[in-house]
């Protein structure tokens, strides 16, 4: 049977020691974990960039895999690190609430504080527990210790804010959340959102960042080149895009921007 | 038997979640896969530079390496995703072009069209065939089905122009193909077409940029630091190089710029 | 047992063909090979951050763990390549210094010189010995192939300067190393240098870019956000920092910049 695999979702950047310190101490305790970046360039201590990207590659993975998130705005404070298990997976991050996306509106997650200290590296620095706490835990799970030896359940999780979208008469109101790097702007306006209110996509018209009536399509090839347009993307939500081009650049618009779409 | 490489090249970016979400699938059907990133940041949709960048690494790779290629300005219409093999090599990619600089006066190419879907991953979304069709299917294809079994035979792939060098009298006219993230400026001339003409190199002058009489020499060490030189690199075109400097900034060169080489 | 790690450490970025070319060369001679990337956004030809870099990571590798490094300011010209075993891990570059500061003040480092041919790749370039030269090696060594066998035995490695830190009567003079992603100024000052004096650093201040008297605490916990803090960082350096901002950015200072510490 394979190692489990372990991503990695940091703000460490690319350009420095930081997430080969973190694999180095991965690999010497478990030399056959599969290692798998996600993203070393989440803006530093951008939690709903963190948060949101998870949300994107969780169906993608097998049961079992280890996700290891280090976006920590509260290293060096008592803030508490966590381990959540959620679709057969399990997240380790500190508990700022960066995992709390990945578990909304599920009923299978449980928490557990990640406190006994003899699955982590010694000694532990004041600043830098992704290397000497999260990465010798996830390894330490990859060969099988199960989330409850490391700490007792939690209850009471962090959460982040989910900026849920709200209906309108003829529409919904939502907002962006983020951006690609093609510029493709993608909202918290869900797939099962548009569906739910029984109405036909092309009668639906949407309005962000200056652009009034930005139309509804399937995909890309709907439009010509350059024009501004709306799809459900590949992450079955709202997304503005521009065909070839970026809508995070034609558009004054990016995460928060409102995003409204009337019938 | 070592399972084959998957290497990836894409214009994702590396700092969201597209390019983990592909290694996710790929290494639920095929656990042992070997994967490599070649590069995520070629330009947005930019055909040249992926197309360029393959031809750099496939001498480098043993047979039996599958190459997945996702740059993909047709996304969302109709186009097809192909499956070439040449070298002993699998590569996968849209039916854009951006495999033919591989296949470039080889006879033992080979193209078959993705078709079958029941390599892929359901359902499929409109926006994201590299995650839904072509990460399954080169994890398939690393598992060992043949690419004939992807879909039918291809006889008419598209191919994007490669700018060959013209001949002259005193010289050959060529131009600039990729800038590298040295400055090395490389050019669609060759080794052999400069060896082809029975010149001594110490008698060639390169003009590109603005700049006129460019000495041709073997190594960077036969010229001072901060001299701008020409010589053939490792990818065995010409390039134009500044010694510990860089030649894009140098001259006003980039892709596109003529290159003239004199005796 | 699991194949030997072999990390990679460059200044090729990470937009381009040249890192994969080497992970396919290594990986033709040994499959099994596990690869780290340790950075490819070292500055160009910046050999004390790479040097640097190495540092920070050593201790968190396994024994017999082979690191390849390429800054190579010198490539093309007649500069030895070698071969550095210390802490049982073994480290491979060119001989411009870059890996004497991972072997500084330590009784356990061997050199030799890479001349052994027959571990090479054939045709080697004039200008990609990372490709041609150091990836068939580090392959090779992690097969099992011993050190001494690539070449003879080096007494006079080229060594970069290490700046060390100066006592005065009322504290020690420094100076920046690095910045890191987060902003964060690494000084040359040691979490020992600190000690040595027998001073206690709730008594010290530190001058840097124009600030004069930055506390020395444990954590950024100790400090509200946005205040210039110095502290010991998980490099057991002192660092300059700013809790969830950049020190970088808020002080005008960078490597080289002096640091002072006072009590």
């Amino acid at each position: 049977m394979p190692a489990p695999i372990i991503t990695l979702t940091t703000d460490f950047g690319s350009h420095g020691p930081y997430v080969a310190a973190m694999k180095g101490i991965i690999l010497g305790i478990h030399p056959d974990a599969r290692l798998v970046d996600v993203s070393h360039e989440i803006a530093p201590q951008n939690m709903r960039e963190a948060a949101f990207c998870l949300t994107q590659i969780t169906a993608c993975f097998a049961a079992g895999t280890i996700h290891l998130v280090v976006v920590d705005p509260g290293v060096g404070t008592d803030r508490r690190l966590v381990c959540v298990r959620t679709q057969g997976q399990l997240f380790l991050a500190p508990d700022n609430g960066v995992l709390s996306w990945v578990a909304r509106g599920r009923s299978d997650v449980e928490w557990w504080e990640i406190s006994a200290a003899r699955f982590w590296r010694q000694p532990v620095s004041a600043t830098f527990h992704g290397r000497d706490i999260l990465a010798p835990v996830a390894a330490h799970l990859s060969l099988g210790v199960p989330p409850s030896a490391l700490g007792p359940a939690v209850a009471d999780g962090v959460t982040l804010r989910w900026p849920a979208p709200r209906a309108r008469a003829d529409g919904i109101d939502g907002e962006l959340i983020i951006a690609d790097r093609f510029g493709n702007l993608i909202s918290n306006i869900s797939e099962s959102d548009l569906a739910s209110r029984g109405r036909e996509c092309a009668a639906m018209r949407v309005r962000c960042g200056g652009c009034d009536a930005i139309p509804l399509v399937r995909t890309y090839g709907d439009c010509p080149e350059g024009t501004v347009l709306a799809l459900v993307g590949s992450s079955r939500l709202l997304e503005i895009a521009v065909r070839n081009g970026s809508a995070a650049a034609k558009l004054a618009a990016g995460p928060g921007t409102p995003v409204r779409v009337t019938w």
